[in-house]
């Protein structure tokens, strides 16, 4: 199994998945909106659509800048957005662990991977 | 909580999430792709393109159809469908059961829903 991502869905706008929090992963580390995009290999437009679902979602945001615009004097998660990413990993680590026992039998019975057909 | 989907990605190009699973299940409930599209509000070809992709996946297909062509006598799930059906709900329903625990607290911190804007 190469990977299994979950979205969970507070309701009709508002949802958490991979690539939020492959982002906030991501300003943790880099300290910048800017940088984590670059990593990630997602526009600065798109990121900062998805920091300002974030901040909006909760009563409190989840991203801060230091001082003044974006990415102005460093970026980083609040206690909110880290409680937000620590709790999405610890349900992703167990549904990694429950899917791999209940697809591992399934898993020897996909067909052999084909070759890429050429359009 | 609306819901938590999931998707298991075997590798690049085969993977199996809720819509899969969806289609699946009212296939087994309908006997028919045509009826089982209709019920989901999806278009038969794109009912199609997802029984074929889940068809060549696996090293027996998991949709069949009883006679002839598509829908001629009845379709059903094969027992490989029905397992594969059967496990994905299984660790989806732990899924919900953790997501539920982890993220309680935290959805009494989302923001007040927002009126929807006019573009």
């Amino acid at each position: 199994m190469k990977r299994v991502t979950m979205r969970i869905e507070f309701d009709d706008s508002r949802w958490i998945g991979w690539g939020k929090v492959a982002l906030l992963d991501a300003i943790a580390r880099d300290g910048s909106i800017t940088t984590a995009a670059k990593s990630l290999g997602m526009s600065y437009r798109r990121a900062w659509q998805l920091v300002h679902a974030l901040n909006t979602m909760f009563q409190e945001p989840l991203v801060q800048s230091d001082r003044g615009g974006t990415d102005g004097g460093g970026t980083t998660l609040t206690p909110l957005g880290q409680e937000v990413v620590t709790r999405y990993r610890r349900v992703e680590g167990r549904l990694n662990m429950l899917t791999q026992q209940a697809f591992h039998e399934l898993e020897q019975r996909l067909a052999p991977p084909r070759t890429r057909r050429t359009k």
